[in-house]
């Protein structure tokens, strides 16, 4: 049976992380809010005792599996897209927890002031917010994901093999080169490991299916991964 | 063998969420950078290949787990802090995430500019932010932990005894209140079992006589939930 996958319809978002372990996992899924619309998940959402605070979530036997590092968590130990011994699965969600706040200091990078406002109200903070992120918290965040690839002898995060994690890397590439196309410029020759690992999970044989379907959405500006051209800088 | 506890000595931060559940669990640990220094954390953890990203982060058997979610999730597995079904497992770790990102929404308000920047810096920006998250973020978080307790039959948040997950948000309820004393007061006449679930841990034997040591550093403007006057209202 597959699994009911249920994010917001019309963005990659947080969502595509879940999708990206499933496709390159093979695992089938159902999106369902693609399907049924907006409205149909909010009410679905709405009936789970333990109702998730945010989509994505996956729905499962009844309960719901929400916050994207949770989910892969499951999924990996689930459909062995992660190693079983405790010390590589928690350097793994170690890592997954860390792509998970860079993905949410990008978001705040548009919206400081609050997701409640649009970006045009907030264009004069998102500036000096996106100074600051380029400037100091893009390349702490990438250059300790390079470091944590480097620290494995293998291609991989960990030993010889694709994890959930390594599709998560794969991801924040893609969304910060579409976000921050000159600044990516600049820092990628500082983290050769990194963009090796997303040439590598691009051509992983799921993975390479799913980008070129029409499942793979666009970025878009209502996203995380936001292209504003003022907000970007060697 | 004590737990070797490392986060940044003179604040409670995030290293609090960690030492409350190794405090209400008897679990014997040693405040590493509280006796040896900020300095000697950055050597020690410069010295893992596994680096962690950020403190806090507990040194076991020579790696080291990070991530407050993370260290929570091993403790409650180890020392049976919380259930052992998967349903039960996952749910608790969802919970404790969403509390991980109202942390991170907390420090936002004051550093909605960047972390690396002082909070006179942004001062016309934090109010701003201040705003949002008054009346738009804190009563979403808060009534969604209010029905987490609710979907519960017991006073907990699973089942009739404690868990990690329930100190944590005995410290989210604690925090929220030093930074923000008036608006606290008109939101908790909503949330009456998040209130009953705080002081009820805040009764655990070992969360008792940790709170009324030394040991448990006050609140100060230099941590993660700080408070400025000017940023709270009813």
């Amino acid at each position: 049976m597959p699994y009911n996958l249920w994010y917001w319809p019309g963005i990659q978002g947080r969502g595509e992380f879940v999708r990206l372990a499933l496709e390159a996992g093979g695992i089938d899924y159902r999106d369902c809010a693609r399907e049924t619309g907006a409205e149909a998940m909010m009410q679905n959402m709405a009936g789970f005792a333990r109702k998730p605070f945010a989509p994505p979530y996956l729905e499962i036997d009844g309960f719901a599996i929400a916050q994207v590092a949770n989910i892969l968590m499951y999924l990996g130990e689930r459909h062995h897209l992660a190693p079983s011994n405790m010390a590589d699965r928690l350097w793994l969600h170690q890592v997954e927890l860390t792509i998970a706040d860079m993905v949410a200091e990008a978001h705040n990078v548009h919206h400081p002031v609050g997701g409640g406002l649009y970006y045009d109200d907030q264009k004069a903070e998102a500036a000096r917010a996106a100074e600051q992120f380029r400037s100091e918290r893009m390349p702490k965040f990438l250059n300790h994901f390079e470091r944590a690839i480097t620290a494995n002898e293998g291609d991989w995060l960990i030993d010889h093999r694709w994890t959930y994690t390594d599709c998560s890397l794969f991801q924040l590439v893609e969304g910060l080169r579409y976000m921050f196309p000159e600044r990516m410029q600049t820092l990628e020759k500082d983290i050769p490991n990194l963009i090796r690992l997303h040439d590598l999970v691009a051509d992983l044989p799921g993975m390479k299916a799913y980008l070129n379907s029409d499942r793979r959405l666009a970025f878009n500006e209502e996203g995380i991964f936001r292209h504003y051209h003022e907000l970007d800088a060697a």
